[in-house]
């Protein structure tokens, strides 16, 4: 009789130095077997809490002249002193039809957001400087080190936060169930991240804040096809791809009536502003719980769902398709969301009723 | 400008006095709303716990002479003193083609039980009667009232434990949502409710005892068409049956690998031991995250969701499919299965290796 392989070597999601005394993942520490390999992102002991700059431009018209030299110029300043660990640049066009530029920049050092930002960060939102036909925001979330967890299907290709990073962990436990994107988060051991309050807009001239209430939810949800071969992308494109733009598109139409303020389907750019193969998700929502139903039941992510299953037991370990998330959980003072010459549909402006 | 109307009063699954300081349900209480209404059984203050006997027989033959006789006794045997509060009985054909019968006895009160098994209960297991072709186990669970929780698409018929308690709750909070089933036991408010330990089995001559380790998992799971018109039975008949007879094949053929010991999916005789239009599964689990991860994603468990989903929104406020559970994770003291003269694929049997 052959003795079964001993289950490969896992660790928390959560890390060392965040782990507390009681806390109760679903499944028994050490017990379960995850049906696939999956990481987080390590950060350092010393990154308490970590900066998610959202820096977006709008423009009715994409060719508008001021658009491009906007991104050319934020380019700049981010090689500046105290920029970004790591940064990058997205596009997508939004309901309403305008061209939206994101330009999402991370540091894993709050004072040196500040210093970078002092200097180099409030030209962004001059309202002196916004011309006739575009709007500029900047959505800031600066979450302490317990209130975001990062989750890869490859431990090799940094993404979003993870850029700041300083490395992967070995293969997780938590994933592969449901309840696991709670079980990775750190602060979920102590606490049930209910939301508290409601979102806030002030406006000063043409600026515009929203604030949204303790323990709302961000999440960052991003697939890859760069490495995959010809008819790996193909079935992607003619599956998966459809499933997860109709999930998208009802998100971003009809997602206030479930708890989701906004929803971004967003293409990564390359250096040069083009397209690449990489695209995201990008919504907020009132709390982790709303997030956690619709991607437990409702009939679009169900939908995602299957068709990414389908695809991943398609080709098995010969998969190139890469997946990955981040899930922030920010308390009310970590996060604000600053709109100037933006129209009335833009972002978290869609929060508040 | 319409106020819109407030929310219904909605209460916790949980009886006012098996709450406990700092529980956190996954939504915060008092904040979400159901799509649908759900009900929970309500048991006085003075049930501890509560007592579910299975009394099992199973036939080769399902024309053996000493089969009726056997249903007929225990029939009479419940109406003595201290019998089951309220008991019924469903019928089968297990994996290796036996027809068997459980009468399912519960009692609200564990010395009533005592009294009445030792004056009319130890004749269902003496070896000296079993005859050839027959086999009789007892599957009996005693659960604290902590242990179980129960649900109900509508307050006013009674099904398994619930012919036990006092009446219905109003409606509930903690249902329509993933992980709900947890949040509705009572002992989830202070425990994980992992699993420890592996299932035992003792023999002694013909009668082999099996005892599952602490907070193993039962879940007794109904439908009932009684009250359908031609068209929603149709309906049940030609959708929502296909994919639960589906689901439950996978689970009795297949399931081990994915933490279920046993699944019968059985129908409800009435007083003269037809079968009725009230039909129900059985199954035993390792732990109830095993089962959680069974419904939230296997495929035969996402089609059943989706069908039944399918069925209620087609017939809505109109739909007579009466659905109903319950959920018991006992201790190990709380539970043991015995069996005489049953084949070696019967019940909990098969959790032993």
């Amino acid at each position: 009789m052959n003795t079964p392989a001993p289950p490969p070597a896992l660790e928390s999601s959560v890390a060392p130095h965040l782990r507390r005394e009681g806390r109760a993942p679903r499944h028994r520490p050490g017990t379960y077997e995850p049906p696939y390999p999956s990481f987080s992102a390590r950060f350092g002991q010393h990154v308490t809490a970590v900066v998610m700059a959202y820096f977006g431009v709008q423009a009715r018209d994409a060719g508008h002249p001021e658009l491009a030299a906007a991104l050319t110029g934020l380019r700049q300043e981010f090689a500046a002193p105290d920029g970004p660990a790591y940064w990058d640049r997205a596009r997508y066009v939004d309901a309403q039809g305008y061209t939206t530029v994101i330009s999402v920049a991370y540091w894993d050092d709050p004072a040196a957001f500040a210093a970078w930002s002092a200097a180099h960060g409030t030209a962004w939102l001059d309202p002196a400087r916004v011309p006739a036909g575009l709007g500029f925001f900047l959505e800031l979330v600066t979450p302490a080190a317990e209130r975001f967890e990062t989750i890869f299907s490859a431990p090799d290709r940094v993404e979003g936060v993870t850029g700041a990073a300083a490395g992967f962990s070995g293969m997780i436990e938590e994933h592969g169930y449901w309840g696991s994107m709670r079980d990775r988060l750190p602060l979920s051991q102590t606490s049930p991240l209910y939301p508290a309050g409601s979102p806030l807009v002030t406006a000063d001239g043409p600026v515009r804040t929203v604030v949204l209430p303790e323990n709302a939810c961000l999440i960052r949800s991003g697939q890859d096809i760069t490495d995959t071969g010809a008819r790996e992308r193909e079935l992607y494109l003619a599956d998966v791809e459809p499933s997860l733009r109709a999930g998208m598109d009802f998100l971003r139409d009809d997602g206030l009536a479930i708890g989701c303020y906004d929803n971004r389907y967003m293409v990564v750019l390359d250096d040069d502003d083009q397209p690449t193969d990489r695209t995201f998700g990008l919504s907020w929502w009132r709390d982790l719980s709303a997030l956690e139903d619709w991607a437990a039941s409702h009939p679009t992510h169900v939908k995602i769902f299957g068709a990414a299953m389908r695809h991943l037991s398609s080709f098995g370990p010969e998969t190139r398709l890469r997946l990955y998330h981040e899930v922030t959980v920010p308390a009310a003072t970590e996060q604000r969301f600053v709109y100037v010459g933006c129209h009335d549909e833009t972002g978290l402006l869609r929060a508040v009723p």
